[in-house]
């Protein structure tokens, strides 16, 4: 594989540009495939004075650390753009990005929900065909629900969701992650898993029959399971992915276990998409204290996907 | 202090016999204090032929492993009265309780909701009164709901309900714990804490009101904090106690983290109890692989608060 990965700068406020200057500094140690960055080439020339990573031709500006503003918003959405466009066209084999605020970059265009929504958008997709896995050395897991109210997700869980989510997730794992008969344990969303309804009836309503569908179909998947012991250490050995119902039954033990591992990987798009589980960091930005670790953990998973799918 | 701990039995069908013989012979190795255990003494000497705790007269029957019954609800239910009983009377200096089946005991008894609530009743207090934290060697944690559906958390969750448990929780910290000015880290309920109101506001309407009266109180709360980064390692080390909203909020990263180690611990009583975080697990019981460490824990955490408050 010759093709390069492509880094998008992430917001130039926050801790995107040094962590991909670090990245790039320890790739000849950690044998990181070559990369090139989306624009920035005059942030990223302040960040990493010489040596630094080929930037592309594109968005760009001053290097600011942690004061976001809308220049710098542009510039994140900008190079967002462009990185996807060079792996559609296939110039790149994958796109890894770094962290944006969901928040400012919707100041200026106001229809962006997040990152792995654009994706959806960018290769015409819908919404629900592209579903985001976090990832990290102890656990992966995929929300079903994400970014609303607590409050919401009881309705917005249904049989058709779960089954077409979990599709995904299960034909990912085959493809990108090469786990022939990947097993998918399917937390619940009350405590204990709703005990046979005596708490909640959405595992007997819908997580239980989107389980029966998924089996018929082939699919490997099990539970309703009991969160709580779900992400425990005897558990997580027992299965290839976690299903949770929403995002803090997701992240909670992700971030708990692999805070400074996690990649959050988009499934189900015709482009490779990965990116650090974390945010754009912006109170520690430009003091030299932020971790590449996840950034380089999400380079080299987005080279071993789009590895595994070129040789298909 | 020379008085004894009581242990309870806890259902006779599950791992309480075994993890209670196994904390018994490891008492010296170990350095753990005295205790004895309330009834159960064919039981005991089915599982310990030689050298077991002693065991005060009292509920008891066959040890018939891995079999629930409702003879063995009925020793269950007993011998924690029992224990109870000696608590309250002086005799002992606390209780350490092992798992019960809820649901075997409200077959036999339908006003028995959890111990937690028995501890209160017993006491002749309000079941507000009694709050669970679990605790192991990463965290402590504090769910203010417990066991209802998801569905309900949201009008669960008031001012006065967050208020009155966090003050409990604040002064046990400091009277049974010693530590002088606890951190109270007051969790979000919805992804991000809510993002200012744009995914749920119950931080706005209902946690951030009654951090704002805690601290008029003099209570040292924060928050509220997005739950996904709370238990996050850099995190962890920042509070003394995290609050959860619900159940899962709680359990899921106290077993993704300790599920070993776990000890449940009843805050605002008059009485000292603890008890290990794990259920019956019928389904190993006997069979000798069923890990003492929580039991011990929470053996030693008992006798800690005990002479803590006999100190006073």
């Amino acid at each position: 594989m010759t093709k390069p990965l492509v880094v998008s700068l992430g917001d130039p406020a926050g801790i995107g540009p040094e962590i991909i200057a670090a990245a790039w500094l320890r790739r000849e140690e950690l044998d990181l495939p070559d990369f090139v960055v989306a624009g920035g080439g005059r942030i990223m020339a302040t960040v990493i004075v010489s040596d630094g990573p080929p930037c592309l031709d594109g968005p760009d500006g001053a290097y600011r650390p942690g004061q976001p503003d809308r220049d710098g918003a542009a510039i994140a959405s900008d190079s967002l753009k462009l990185a996807t466009d060079l792996v559609k066209s296939g110039y790149c084999s994958a796109l890894v990005t770094a962290p944006v605020s969901k928040a400012n970059i919707a100041q200026i265009d106001p229809g962006f929900i997040g990152q792995t929504e654009f994706f959806a958008d960018a290769c015409g997709l819908d919404h629900h065909a592209s579903v985001m896995m976090l990832a990290g050395p102890s656990l992966k897991t995929v929300p079903m629900t994400v970014h609303c109210a607590f409050a919401d997700v009881p309705d917005l869980l249904t049989v058709e969701l779960i089954v077409e989510r979990c599709r995904i997730v299960a034909r990912s794992l085959q493809v990108d992650f090469g786990i022939r008969d990947p097993h998918i344990a399917i937390a619940g969303l009350n405590p204990h898993a709703g005990e046979d309804g005596r708490m909640g009836s959405e595992e007997i309503e819908i997580i239980a029959p989107a389980i029966a569908q998924l089996r018929t179909e082939g699919v490997n998947a099990s539970g309703p399971h009991p969160a709580d012991t779900l992400f425990a250490p005897h558990k997580r050995g027992t299965y290839d992915v976690a299903i949770a119902m929403y995002h803090d039954q997701a992240l909670v033990p992700l971030k708990a276990l692999d805070f400074d591992e996690g990649v959050n990987v988009t499934l189900g798009l015709p482009i490779v998409r990965t990116s650090p589980d974390h945010g754009t960091a912006f109170d520690i930005a430009g003091k030299g204290i932020a971790r590449p670790d996840a950034m380089i953990a999400a380079i080299r998973m987005a080279a071993e996907i789009a590895e595994r799918r070129a040789a298909l």
